[in-house]
């Protein structure tokens, strides 16, 4: 097989057969193929697209690049969600411990901030101590132990990934669903899970802006994970606003902290139900997807899930003194607030620019080796839909910056929109495909 | 500018400003931005294209990556020919010689053979002594004394034409009529030209195999030569059969000494006399093309192109002792025939194998560093719609190995169709634009 041969079939819309993709792949890997000759490859993966079998090929030539988890000794049904990103989305923290105090057990491997959207393991280590970094053996022992655990991609899980995805960050090649499916595939997989439920977000704050965009790639993932024989269950939910209302490391542990212990209720709440709900069908705790809700929403109420939440966190070395008493957290230097200088109804948030907005303040990172300010971030205090008098407080701002603050403050304020007419209130599930 | 911006901006069909196009193909060829990422732009290129005004600037920034001459103190007008490629198109050879005898001056800067097409720089030096590496001075000198000059890229022509073709060969990006026009129209434009006639090729032995793509090619090339106030006159010629009967580098320059000396008459003949024709037109040395054509006759008949040839091979350091005396030349060490099995017509040449058979026989490269043999090659004695005999010697293959021969004599046993019904003769010009 050649390299350029293969680049020019698919480039003129032949597909590509398992043994080309698997030739492709680990020759990447090997790095046998040079960069210059896989990015026209990816280009043209862009442009042409996969079908589901090259798509579940690519996936598995990724998969099999690195280790693929086997946890048969720990007993169980492993299931895992995974969100293709969003602002304010801390799903995972609630979900985890939800889940895991059913019985159903959930090994996640998660990923950091990318773009203007937060990661699940930055918002776990803003928690002091908390190390994301298990080996997997520690992994292992900690699933079985406490019935959840979550880490970073290691070295060994999908190194192929690993390569591709820096490679397509500087190529444009990122927006491209077979590419896409590859990638989360390949890691979910390779964490030896029997079961995934998939939240798509679309809207604005999400890396696919239009929902079709978010169905075609939900009915990718849903396709990839049922030719590994994987139970599935996928939801596109709406990612027009922030998830919740704070944005930011610590902020997201603090309102996750809000729903498992105090009962607070939202968008955040109503989502991470729905979410676990359907983990806990598909880890057989419940006869159906509703049944799976019910069985959430009686374990959230119980305390058993806050009680699971702060095992977790100190299974994996968190200091849980933060945990139960939050108000000790360490506060940032600088906050700012802004106020609606008009009254009518919150119409329209611009949800990337508040996920930069969080950048700016410390919460992400600019450039690769950035560090992250786990206290800084926002918020945000209102949904669309809702009534705002003149003067009320929409957003808090918090960082360690001046500069960062200004800068945010400009940004959010410009990316508010307050209407006279009232707005409809955005639907938080578009579709559940399965 | 940000050179992943730029390659988003293409992808999603956009078009490039000059500033960006500049930006892209200045840092490329200073090596500031990295072949993984050009190589992505290449592909853009190729799925969405480049308007009339991109290609220019891609052709304008490539024909300022090096040195472009200035023939002002040279006088007369400055007509080059450029030829797409192809089988046993040795036109240059015949051209040079009528055109600059009509005192318009020829100064060509050619290439050499790519894939299955030979290439006027490897023809030249099959004759003992030409130098095709002249200098840029020694280059001036010729023209002006001689009224043409034949010579290869030098390292100070258009360097990122030469940095760009090396990665389109290796990524499938080649056949992109964007980046053909820039590569060609840079290296024309850095002649220092008045006008250029363009014989874009259609038919199974040439690059644009459709007649259709052919002449979008043609009319990229035009309109790119216009939007540098350039006179031309493009022509889409037949290459559904070889150019002439021969085949392979001194076989070539043989046959155009036949041309030039002895009045054989055949396709390439007719075409050799129609693109003078056009240059002596462009070249003010006639009223219209057909009194070119005319002219090109009469200087043809006059034995004057054939003085201007031997004048052209001496000023060039070549053994003119071959040119008066071809039978001198050195034969090859193998002589095999292909003779006709049935009686018809001669309906079908694969006209890309034929030019692969030279290559087997040693007329051609199989790797950048193959060695010519310049005796090598093929005469290939009919044409499409000719009457064949049972038993009548189609071809002749010449060669200094056993091996090439035997290759080379399968290779076009199976690429001729001999049929009982008699075949339509090949149109030669399928079209003229201007």
């Amino acid at each position: 097989m050649n390299t350029v041969e293969l680049i020019r079939k698919k480039r003129n819309k032949e597909n590509l057969s398992k043994e080309e993709i698997l030739f492709l792949i680990n020759n990447y890997t090997k790095n046998k193929i040079p960069d210059y000759q896989f990015s026209a490859f990816l280009m043209t993966v862009y442009f042409n697209g996969m079908s589901k079998e090259e798509t579940a090929s690519l996936t598995e030539a990724m998969l099999y690049s690195g280790k693929v988890l086997n946890l048969n000794s720990i007993p169980g049904i492993k299931i895992d969600k995974h969100s293709t990103g969003g602002v304010g989305d801390k799903t995972s923290l609630i979900i985890a411990p939800i889940v895991s105090a059913t019985g159903v057990k959930v090994p996640m491997i998660s990923g950091r901030g990318l773009g203007h959207s937060g990661g699940t393991l930055d918002k776990l280590e803003a928690i002091p101590g908390f190390r994301t970094n298990l080996t997997l053996s520690e992994y292992k022992n900690v699933l079985k132990k406490v019935g959840a655990v979550l880490i970073g991609q290691t070295k060994e899980i999908a190194p192929a990934d690993k390569l591709i995805y820096a490679l397509r960050d500087v190529t444009a090649t990122v927006e491209s669903i077979p590419l896409i499916t590859g990638s989360i595939m390949s890691k979910k997989l390779a964490e030896g899970i029997d079961g995934l439920v998939l939240d798509v977000k679309t809207g604005n704050g999400a890396f696919m802006q239009k929902t079709e965009d978010a169905i075609a790639l939900a009915d990718s993932l849903i396709q990839t994970a049922k030719a590994f024989d994987k139970k599935v269950i996928g939801f596109v939910t709406d990612m027009n606003q922030p998830l919740g209302n704070y944005i930011g490391n610590w902020l997201e542990v603090y309102e996750s902290i809000q729903v498992l212990r105090d009962g607070k209720k939202n968008d955040l709440t109503e989502l991470s139900l729905i979410l676990a709900g359907a983990m806990i069908y598909l880890g057989k705790k419940s006869k159906s997807l509703d049944e799976g809700i019910e069985e959430a929403i009686r374990i959230l109420k119980s305390g058993k899930a806050f009680d699971k939440f702060v095992e977790i966190v100190k299974a994996q070395n968190g200091k849980t003194d933060f945990i139960l008493h939050p108000e000790k957290y360490p506060k940032s230097k600088f906050k700012e607030v802004i106020k609606s200088t008009s009254a009518g109804y919150l119409s329209e948030v611009n949800t990337y620019e508040l996920g930069m907005a969080a950048i700016d303040l410390g919460a992400g990172r600019k450039t690769k080796d950035d560090k992250i300010d786990p206290k800084a971030g926002v918020i945000f205090n209102y949904k669309v839909g809702d009534t705002i008098s003149k003067g009320v407080v929409l957003a808090e701002l918090f960082s360690d910056s001046k500069s960062g603050i200004d800068n945010a403050k400009k940004r959010i304020a410009n990316s508010i929109k307050i209407s006279r007419s009232k707005p409809q209130k955005l639907k938080l599930i578009k579709t559940i495909i399965n």
